[in-house]
């Protein structure tokens, strides 16, 4: 998508760590015609698939899932973080590592809003080694219900996430690929 | 707002200790269309003032601030919860002691998209006793920006938050006050 290609490399900043901080338009402030573009984009490359809802976890994801749920028309559930979690049943839940922050979350979505006849389209801002998406992948199994595909903002194409999802036959629809960055040029090559 | 009100009778659910719970439509699944009403009406309600910016916190004000956002045309800026935060100059910082999670968080937003320039609507689901709107509050104040209102979905009328910050002179608007509830017979009375 070349609005947001043109966005990252003027906003965004690459640090080292292979850390892109696009805080200033993606995940602390929002721009949300960015979104709304963004939104419609999803909206034509699933415009095939019979979306029911829009799943995706806190935090930063869940602006995005608002806006672009809107072009679906469906509700979004977000999944939560968890220190302890009781688990008495009424919940969906899975342990997702972060290595931005070095933990393992319990991340949870309770049983009444993911059943068998939802067909899912999952939102997230990154994706990178893809624990994010495999935690989501896992409550939707739990709750039956189908994939339709994982619409991602920017890929870290130089991490294994999406390779992994797509090698399992994931339909992964990132709207930024990027194969290289350099914290000292600062340089951001995408994937085309 | 009558159809936020009708919406909180039908799906709300009272439970004891004076809790509300009202994921299945505001913060686990979130009815964007209502998300979308409850935008028109802020803007409707706050349509005097010169709004630059739209404040919330995370995670279940990040939906409903995306989305009236795009009423009036401005970017969001999320404050985030922080356990161990570097001080190092570069953010605004506050603590809030959250009573549903028994615990105070650090909070803090990037000194880059809160400024002395800025006008800020706070949005956020609950008000309650407001410690998550007075640390808000500290934030636009630490950055020298002009807080021109507070805009809540839900305003638990019989905790002191609202009032206490009305008391200060603060413009809080609430679609939907409740004066009572009754986790027996599932009672809930607005106020009016």
């Amino acid at each position: 998508m070349e609005l947001l290609e043109q966005r990252i490399k003027k906003d965004g900043i690459v640090k080292a760590g292979n850390v892109l901080k696009v805080d200033s338009f993606l995940n602390h402030q929002i721009d949300i015609k960015l979104m709304n573009e963004i939104g419609k984009e999803f909206k034509r490359i699933f415009s095939g698939s019979q979306i029911t809802k829009i799943l995706t976890i806190e935090a930063s994801g869940i602006a995005i899932a608002a806006i672009v749920a809107q072009y679906f028309d469906v509700p979004v559930v977000f999944a939560k973080k968890s220190r302890s979690i009781n688990l008495d049943g009424s919940v969906y839940s899975t342990k997702i590592e972060s290595f931005t922050h070095k933990r393992v979350y319990d991340v949870i979505v309770s049983k009444k809003y993911l059943s068998a006849d939802d067909r899912i389209l999952i939102v997230d801002d990154f994706l990178a080694n893809g624990c994010a998406v495999d935690g989501l992948i896992d409550l939707i199994e739990e709750a039956g219900a189908v994939l339709e595909g994982v619409g991602i903002i920017i890929e870290k194409g130089f991490q294994d996430g999406g390779k992994r999802l797509r090698e399992r036959g994931i339909r992964v629809e990132s709207l930024a690929i990027i194969d290289s960055m350099n914290d000292e040029t600062g340089e951001i090559v995408f994937r085309h």
